[in-house]
């Protein structure tokens, strides 16, 4: 029987690993199937872990490979998209060169793709997610750190060196005044709009604090553990002025990473996605509100400010995309 | 006769604009043609200059269009470049919605390729300039405005408002302290790295210089008119520790312009063209060191720093590069 038009899609990430199959209209045929990665027990039963998650993916759509025309991996970076290889990412530690792409693609005798998480991710949400309906998309990832992925019509920017869309590293300030980010550099979006930095401007905005009374400074203390980015964004909701300028001053980071991605890639849309966009249209219309002030005039006026829709789900669907590309391609 | 592998382009700017027939390698067949643009005297007048322009090319070239394939035309934006249109730009006032394109389309009877001046320099300098043996590359043209173009895999990145690559526009420094651009908003590349702004600040160095004597400061006052980019740069080449730090400041503004370009695009070789490059390899080095040390580690290792090569003709040869890809498109 010829294989038909799905394809499995396989999101890698340091915790767990999530696969499913996805139909040629990108819907999943089950819920994912999810496996822990751990990384720390060696990239060879890592390769299984993977293999294995594909088969249980297989199986719970009721399907056999027979009916798979290809699959599609993703994982975070470091990478070489183009060669296949996982280089030496810091959440998969301590892997290092691992043919990842190659040996899908061996293992299973199938057409195999291979991406970086976030272009995965932006890629679902383009092909049939918040952006389907728009030629050219920039998606932003807002979670522990800041990532991203650039689509223009149907192409996903990988760049030359595997760096295409490392939107958090998109610099909002000079480095000599910029905030100290996980990489080592300063003025780096991530530094102020990861999940991670809204806590902690959270955390200095209280230290000096002159407003009024505030339930998110009373509550909290500085080494209080259960102070999230959510826990901040309903105060926010819930009126709290030191929380609302907290949530204020991320949309207007996040809308400076979205003018200099329109001063370079010029986007029909732009799309936040991760657990801030929990918050809903209020907090988008803030960053639409910045971008309209800051953005480049011409472009500001049509640009679509959107919320990623498919939430973790995106990666594994668009590394299924990828996979129906690849095919595709070829034919 | 049928039509040979010669391609004419033409590029209009706000004062004078240049044609000339290049071949399907990329070699000019005569010096540019170069005409006043006279854009007070109204479009139609402008539209017929254009068409004079490319007639005395095809002339220039001991041709006739019978040896012609396809017309290119790069204008400055603003700009609709999908449907072949100038806007409203500021350098071609009082021209609005001018239908270029499709004006010189029936003219000569001939494809006509359209496209934004910097992207067309960019994609000359991609075709046979500085960056011909890249497979992506991204063009920052430093000028009296900071202007740009990224080319990737052969496909210009036009942007869905015909503001891709608008690269003077990126910000490196925010909104509430960046130095103030002629678009109005704060913090543009362009506010720092212009060949205007490279005066600008220049003047007010001199205003606080504290360092050994100058000689930039013992010549020029602030109202002095020849006191131009140039100038400075040849005292900074002689060793004048003013002139020095301001080039040095321009080098580091620019390594930040290129630093975003790497994070959202992350092209194989970035590429400064304009008067200033004409300083030659310790400038281009001293970019190269500010991108090493400011730039995304893993990309920063291998990224080609360059200046351009095709100098003013970058326009036209490029503009009759984009005439040969639609021809080669169409095929």
């Amino acid at each position: 029987m010829a294989a038909q038009d799905n394809y499995v899609g396989l999101d890698v990430g340091g915790t767990t690993m999530k696969a499913a199959v996805v139909t040629g209209a990108g819907r999943p045929l089950s819920k994912p199937v999810v496996m822990d990665t751990n990384p720390e027990r060696g990239q060879d039963e890592g390769l299984e872990t993977m293999c294995e998650t594909i088969r249980r993916a297989v199986a719970a759509a009721n399907l056999t490979f027979t009916n798979i025309a290809a699959i599609g991996v993703a994982t975070p970076g470091l990478m070489d998209i183009k060669a296949g290889l996982i280089l030496d990412p810091p959440n998969l530690k301590p892997w290092k060169n691992v043919p990842v792409r190659d040996h899908i693609a061996k293992a299973f005798g199938l057409p195999t793709a291979y991406q970086n998480d976030a272009n995965a991710a932006a890629y679902g949400e383009f092909w049939v997610g918040a952006a389907s309906d728009v030629k050219s998309m920039v998606l932003f990832t807002l979670g522990t750190g800041v990532g991203g992925g650039i689509i223009i019509d149907d192409k996903i920017i990988e760049g030359e060196h595997s760096h295409g869309g490392e939107l958090g590293h998109v610099r909002i300030a000079m480095p000599d005044t910029g905030r100290q980010c996980g990489c080592g550099a300063r003025g780096c979006l991530e530094a102020y709009g990861s999940a991670t930095n809204v806590v902690k401007r959270a955390r200095e905005d209280m230290a000096c604090w002159r407003g009024p009374a505030s339930k998110l400074r009373d509550y909290y203390t500085a080494t209080d553990e259960d102070f999230t980015a959510k826990v901040i964004f309903r105060y926010a909701a819930d009126g709290d002025e030191l929380a609302m300028k907290v949530v204020d001053d991320t949309a207007y980071y996040l809308a400076l990473g979205a003018c200099a991605v329109m001063a370079t890639v010029d986007p029909e849309m732009i799309v936040f996605g991760g657990g801030m966009v929990a918050a809903g249209e209020w907090f988008r219309s803030k960053i639409g509100a910045y971008v309209n002030r800051y953005g480049l005039p011409f472009p500001t006026k049509s640009v679509k400010i959107a919320f990623a829709s498919l939430g973790s789900d995106a990666g594994f669907i668009g590394a299924a995309g990828c996979a129906r590309m690849l095919v595709q391609r070829k034919q």
